[in-house]
């Protein structure tokens, strides 16, 4: 049932009949997010650098329960924010990116689960009303400035260790899950390699155990456009013209990677942008398929920093689970029951590396369930089309 | 047999005892290319502009026979030339693409077919010493300036008449056969849907019979670097800078999106492009691969022309076979028997569409034999290991 109706049925049944209730859960989340803010005084990178005055933005869906034992963590993907479900605007559509699985009597059933997702460092949505984050376009507070490129490089792990103080704060010592897609499976593999007494249990969705070179190449790619643009001025563009063309090319790439031949040639056609302006006769014209992946790419520009894009492009390429000398002892650390969900036809992470992943993690005996994801668009499925995994994440979840 | 070592054997071999050779084809092809140049004096594009003094270089492997019908047409990839095979220094290294294929007693047998390949017009590789080809570098004789993005904008099919008057040239009415690569197969879907009557066998490697809109949005990607270097300056850069690094970058899409991510995981691991410089602590040092991918897309774009690669992109992006109303009929044109090579692990010209157009040209009777190319290189495959199809192609061209 679509969130937005199950809040009327639920407005209208606690005026007229209230009583009746008492045995179902009186405080239904009702799909509304409210969005709160987690600050640090002081917080030093896996680098050693410091990060002073550190904030990144958190919300969270369910109640958390007197034992504080049934939190899961939502662990966001590199273009998204910890709007996992529900909805900003009591009025509005959900916006959550996972409202599929997550709410009243959902997969991550919101009545029984306390479930609570962060923005992460560098979230690449810093200027996003609703989220919060702390990156190279955040002031310094020693200089007053904007960090640009000074600001240190992050890891994974730092945003792993950034969740941990807020859980902390809220008294939550361990998880009855983590769960995040692609650069939030990357997040959820370092919660239980360097959590492994608090991860009760592990879903990592599209996503491996270490960036492979294809990862290092495919994210290098990204970031280029960003280089290229004359505005981008080595990252000190905060006085003057943000490098948006750059900005907007890399975001195309994302959009393009993420996805599959299939989604491209069922979505679109050959037709051109402008029906006249012929692209045989104009080199500059352009076709439909073009135009659309740009206005999209736009529309994310504006709300997104170029700076952050570089610092998430290294933070994933940082990436190798537990930050061990191997991939192997990485992985080994895990002791938490995992569920992977992946494509066959996931662009970004290697099938091939996440089946690999799969069996380092089952090595030493730790429970591994690992289920393909259908559907035409490749890396994406794991968070457009992650309701088919419902069941199973259901019963991983008892 | 190397070409390098027959060609020495046959020196032998002919100096001490030329009389025994009558038998033999005593004048097999020794792997040394002459470059030459056909010109003409206007040609009009399918677009309707005329473009004064074409010229376009081209190579031969083998002898013309008196009937004039043993010519195989090759047909160069994106980022190609016409050099198949063979070698242009007499004392180096064999640097044709094909050579695995083409030569005396290959599939393609130099002592039997006269092979023959041309450099398309907006040839990438405008820099190159052995490339000849007219496009947005030449200059315009009405001006006496560099063309730029006055260039029409041209097609494959003004590829194909290029090369059906080179062949005019040459009194060859009719080909054996007409083979290529990736943008190679598509002229060769074009010459057979053209001319049906003038096309024995059609072998299409590594494409398909039409731009799907994912090849739409890829061609689009590799330009799009291009466009964003201030040096590009609209096209008009032959007085100044040219914009060597955007389309280093285009390059370096290109490199990447005619691989795949077996090839890069095999190939490179996850060491530093300087042992100095460690990503964790340096948001401007890089990984190998990137390092790699860049020397590369260095090396090239130097005999690289940035405008050309746009003009590239744009013929690519028109293509739909027999320039009809529709597919169907443009495939249904195609008369010639047909071996289409291709590989599952394409990311450029998706599977599916390879398989359909096969189903296109089969659908009226046409005999298609539709192969699988085995490797961890992709798209690439069907260039760099050619040799595993050496059986079907022989026994195809007979």
């Amino acid at each position: 049932m679509p969130l937005k109706q199950r809040h009327s049925l639920l407005t209208v049944v606690t005026v007229t009949s209230l009583g009746l209730l008492a045995a179902s859960p009186l405080l239904a989340w009702d799909g509304v997010v409210e969005k709160q803010t987690f600050e640090m005084q002081d917080f030093t990178t896996q680098g050693g650098e410091t990060i002073p005055e550190l904030a990144v933005g958190w919300e969270a869906y369910g109640e958390l329960n007197d034992a504080r034992d049934n939190a899961i963590l939502i662990t966001h993907f590199f273009s998204g924010t910890s709007n996992a479900a529900g909805r900003y605007d009591p009025d509005g559509e959900p916006t959550g990116y996972w409202d599929a699985i997550i709410g009243p009597g959902k997969p991550l059933d919101t009545d029984e689960y306390y479930i609570i997702a962060s923005d992460t460092l560098v979230n690449l949505n810093a200027h996003a009303p609703n989220v919060t984050t702390t990156g190279p376009a955040s002031i310094n507070p020693d200089t007053g400035k904007p960090w640009g490129m000074d600001f240190p490089v992050v890891t994974i792990r730092d945003f792993v260790e950034v969740q941990r103080a807020l859980l902390e704060s809220q008294g939550i010592e361990s998880l009855h899950a983590v769960m995040g897609a692609s650069m939030g499976a990357l997040q959820a593999f370092e919660w239980a390699s360097a959590y492994p007494d608090k991860v009760d249990r592990l879903i990592p969705v599209i996503g491996g155990g270490v960036a492979d070179p294809w990862l290092l190449a495919t994210l290098s790619a990204w970031a280029a456009p960003i280089r290229l643009d004359a505005n981008w001025n080595e990252g000190n563009y905060y006085d003057g013209e943000p490098p948006t063309d750059g900005l907007k090319e890399a975001l195309k790439l994302v959009t393009l990677n993420a996805n599959h031949w299939q989604w491209a040639n069922e979505t679109f056609n050959r037709d051109w942008a402008d029906e006249e302006r012929d692209p045989a006769q104009d080199i500059n014209a352009r076709y439909a398929i073009e135009q659309t992946l740009d206005d999209v790419a736009a529309a994310r520009a504006e709300l997104s920093d170029a700076n952050h894009l570089l610092y998430l492009v290294r933070a994933n390429q940082l990436f190798m689970a537990g930050h061990g000398d191997s991939l192997e002892e990485g992985l080994a650390a895990i002791d938490a029951p995992t569920l992977m969900l992946y494509s066959e036809n996931d662009l970004v992470f290697a099938p091939e590396g996440v089946r690999r992943t799969a069996e380092l993690i089952e090595a030493d005996g730790t429970e591994v369930t690992l289920e393909t994801l259908e559907g035409n668009r490749g890396h994406l499925d794991g968070v457009v089309a992650i309701d088919q995994a419902s069941e199973t994440l259901r019963a991983f979840l008892k």
